[in-house]
C-alpha cells in the first residue's frame, strides 16, 4: 500500500502543413502530454487507482484554458476508481468516452497525424452544420472497463450539464489471434429540447497477415438536425524492420434532412521509423477531395515530418 | 544534499447533492490535489525546504484561473523556507494562514465533505452580506511554525496587496495524551479605509475516550460592518474496525450592527470505510435550518457517497 | 531505453524593493520553476530527449495565462529533439533563443535579482519607445546546440507568427582555462512591413584570477525605429569560502533616429552565502541614474534579501 506514482508522457512535434491552408508550420498534431497515474493493491483482487493527464501544444508550451475562467489543465483525463481483477474497473471523473478506442482502432494512424482517417470516416460530419465535435471526453462521468479472454469493453455515462440529455458511449472489441472485431455506439448530448441526439454507431475488423495488417470500418450516424452520415475507412499497415508503412482511404457521405447530399474523401500514405520502443520519426501525406470540402485546389493536401518521444 | 522531490496528492470524487439545489452530481467536494515537496539537510539541525501544491476539480479536470490573466495553478501552497530542528521553520510565499489548522481541528469532518461543520460554526457568516470569504490562504506572506513537546504553533503575516490592512493569523494547539486544546485568531484584511477588520477568535478542545472522541469549539467574530457573529461546533467520531463514524451539530448566530439577528444551524452524520491507509469510501448526510438560510424546505439537505485515494 | 524522467526546479523568494517604486514586497525576482526532462540512449552516439519547464511566481502561486485563451504553462521551455555525441543536438518547440546564454554570461548576476546588469547593458533599450522586449523565448522554433573542445554554440530560427520576419539568434563562447570569450547576435521579428528588424550584437570576455573573476561585455543594437543603442557591462565576482561577492556597473546610450540621445546607468553590489550546492541566501543593492530613467530621486534604488532552493 505504499505510494507509487508514475510520471509519464509524450512530446511530439513535426514540420507540417494542414489542408485548407498554405502555411507550413512546426506543429503539435499528436497531443503532446504529461500524466500521473498510480494504483494501490487493496487485497482480494481489489485495487484503487487514479489517473491525471494534461495535454500541451509543445510548439508554444501552451495548455488549455476554458472560457468560464477555469483552466482544464487535466484536460485529457482526471479520475479515481476501484478495479477488480475479474469484474473490471469503475471510475469517476473527466474521461475519454467508452466508444473512442474502438472507433479509432481501425484507422491505420490511430487518430494521430495529418493523415488520420478517423476524422473523416468514423465521425459525424455535416457540411451544413460543420463537423460535430464528438464528446471525446466526458465531464462528470462514470466509466466501466472490462478486459477478459481477449474481450474488451468500455462504457461511459455522464451528467447532462448544459445539454438536454445524458451522453452515453459504449465500445467493445474482441481479439482472437490475428483477427480483431469491434463495435461502438456513441450518443452525444443534444443542446436543445425536442431535437434528436447526435449519435453514431461504428463497426470494424482487422486481420494481421504478418506481412501486413488490413483493416476496415463502417460508421452510420444521425445528427441533431436529422442529417444522415455514413462513413468508412479501409487501410493497411505493414512492418518492415524498424519501419512501418501505412496507407488508407476514407469517405463520408451526408444526406441532409432538408434535401441534397455530398461526399467527403481522404486518401493518405505514411511511414514511421522506430528509433526505439519510445521514439520514432514519421512522415505522412494526405489528400482530401469531394463535394463537402471548401479547401481550394492548391491546399487540399497535407503533410508532416515529425519526431515523437514517449517517457 | 541530493535532490529528493516527493510527488504526492489525492483524488476524491463523490456522488453528491449540496444544500440549496436539487441537482445530484458527481462532484469534487474535498479538494483533489497534486503537490511537490522536498527538503535538504544543511547540517547543524538546519534544513531548507519547498512545497508546491495545486488543487483540481477532478470531475472536470479543471484548475483555477484568476481574473487578472494569471493562473493560480499552485493555488494551495507555494513556498520556500528554512527549518531548524529546535527553533521551528520560517517560510515565504502563498500559504494557508496559521489559524486554519486549529479552526478546523474540532470539526469531525476536518472541513471536508458536504457534512463539514466548520463552514457554519467556525467562520464569519452574515446573512446580510453573505459569507465572509476567509483568507484561508495568504499571498506574499511569511509563516512561522513551531512544534515542540506536544505544542504546535503557526503564525502568518501578509502584505496588504489590494487591502487596507495586513492580514494576520495565529493558531496554537496542545496535545497531552487523549486531550487536545486549541486557540486561534484570524484578522482578515479590510477592503476600505475606516472600516474595522474582519476578525474571528476560535477556541476548542477534544478528548479521545478510545471508543469515541468528543470535540467542541466556539468562535466569536466581528465583520467589517461591525456585525457580531458567534458560532459553535459539537461533535464526535468513533472508530469501529475499518469504519469511522461521525456526528455533529453546529450553529452560527449573527447580530447585525443595523439591528436584528438570526441563526444558522447545521446537523450532520456520516461514516467512512478505510480500504487502506490511503484509500477510503465515505458517506455523509447533512441538514441545514434556521433564519439565515434561503434554501427551500425541500433542498435543505445534502449528502455524498464518495471515494478518496491519496498517493 | 527505459523511462527516466527527472523532476527538477527552483523556488526563490526575497524581501525586495524594485526601482521606480517605494513598495517593499515579498517577490519572486528569479523565476521559480519546475521542470521535467529526460533522454533516451538510441545507440551509435544518438539519443532522444525532451524538456518541459514551467515558471511560477512563488509569492502568489501563479503561472502565466496568455491573452488568447491559452495558458502558456510550459512557458520556459517545451521541446523534443535528437542529440548526437559529436554533431550536437537539434530540437523543435518553444525555447530560449540561442543568443541568450552568451548575452547573460558576462553579467555578474547572470540576469537574476534586482541587481542584474543585463537588463541595462545587454538589451535594446530606448526611452522613447520603452524597453524592447527581447524574444527571449521563441515559439515554433528550431534550435541547434553544439558543445566541443571548450567551444559552445547555440542557434535558433523561428516562424514569423504575427511578425513580418523570422526571429533568428546565434551565440557562441569559447573557454580556455580561466579565459572565456563570447559573441552573440539576435534579430527580433519586426511587427510591421517596411521597418528594420530589432537587432543586437553582443561580445564579451571574462578571466578568472582565482581570487576574483573579472568580466566585461559590449552590445550594439538598432531598433525598428532606427534608434541606435550601445551598452556595456563591467563586473567582478569573488568567492570567499561559502560566500560569493559581486559588483558591477552597466550603461546604455541611445541615439534617437529623430535626433537627441540619452544615457541609462546602473551600479550594483551584492553577495550570496551558499548553505549548500542547492540552497543559498543572497542580498543585493542597485542604483540607477541617467537621462533615460523616469524614476524619482527617492526610488532610484533597489534591494533584495532572499532565499533560493533548487531541487
Amino acid at each position: 500500500a505504499q505510494s507509487s506514482v508514475t510520471l509519464y508522457g509524450k512530446v511530439d512535434l513535426a514540420f507540417s502543413k494542414a489542408t485548407g491552408t498554405k502555411d507550413k508550420q512546426i506543429a503539435d498534431n499528436n497531443a503532446s502530454r504529461i500524466g500521473l497515474k498510480g494504483s494501490e493493491d487493496l487485497g482480494n483482487g481489489l485495487s484503487a487507482f487514479f489517473k491525471l493527464e494534461s495535454q500541451l501544444a509543445a510548439d508554444m508550451g501552451t495548455t488549455t484554458v476554458a472560457k468560464d475562467g477555469s483552466s482544464t489543465f487535466w484536460n485529457r483525463w482526471s479520475s479515481v476508481g476501484l478495479a477488480h481483477s475479474k469484474y473490471g474497473s469503475l471510475q469517476l471523473g473527466h474521461m475519454e468516452n467508452g466508444a473512442w478506442d474502438t472507433q479509432t482502432a481501425f484507422d491505420p494512424w490511430g487518430g494521430d497525424t495529418v493523415a488520420q482517417l478517423r476524422d473523416v470516416g468514423a465521425t459525424l460530419y455535416n457540411d451544413a452544420t460543420g463537423k460535430v465535435t464528438a464528446n471525446r471526453r466526458l465531464d462528470n462521468s462514470v466509466r466501466y472497463d472490462l478486459s477478459m479472454n481477449g474481450f474488451k469493453l468500455a462504457a461511459s455515462y455522464a451528467e447532462k450539464l448544459g445539454g438536454k440529455s445524458n451522453p452515453f458511449a459504449i465500445g467493445g472489441n474482441y481479439t482472437m489471434g490475428p483477427l480483431m472485431v469491434g463495435l461502438a455506439y456513441e450518443k452525444i448530448a443534444k443542446a436543445t429540447t425536442g431535437q434528436s441526439d447526435d449519435r453514431i454507431v461504428s463497426g470494424g475488423a482487422s486481420y494481421d497477415f504478418g506481412v501486413a495488417k488490413l483493416m476496415a470500418s463502417y460508421s452510420d450516424g444521425r445528427t441533431v438536425a436529422d442529417d444522415k452520415v455514413k462513413g468508412f475507412i479501409v487501410g493497411a499497415t505493414a512492418p518492415y524492420g524498424a519501419f512501418k508503412f501505412k496507407v488508407g482511404y476514407s469517405q463520408s457521405k451526408t444526406e441532409l434532412a432538408a434535401g441534397g447530399n455530398g461526399t467527403f474523401k481522404k486518401a493518405a500514405v505514411g511511414g514511421e521509423y522506430n528509433l526505439s520502443k519510445r521514439t520514432k520519426l514519421y512522415a505522412d501525406y494526405a489528400h482530401i477531395s469531394g463535394d463537402l470540402t471548401t479547401a481550394q485546389d492548391d491546399n487540399k493536401n497535407a503533410y508532416d515530418f515529425g519526431l515523437s518521444h514517449a517517457f
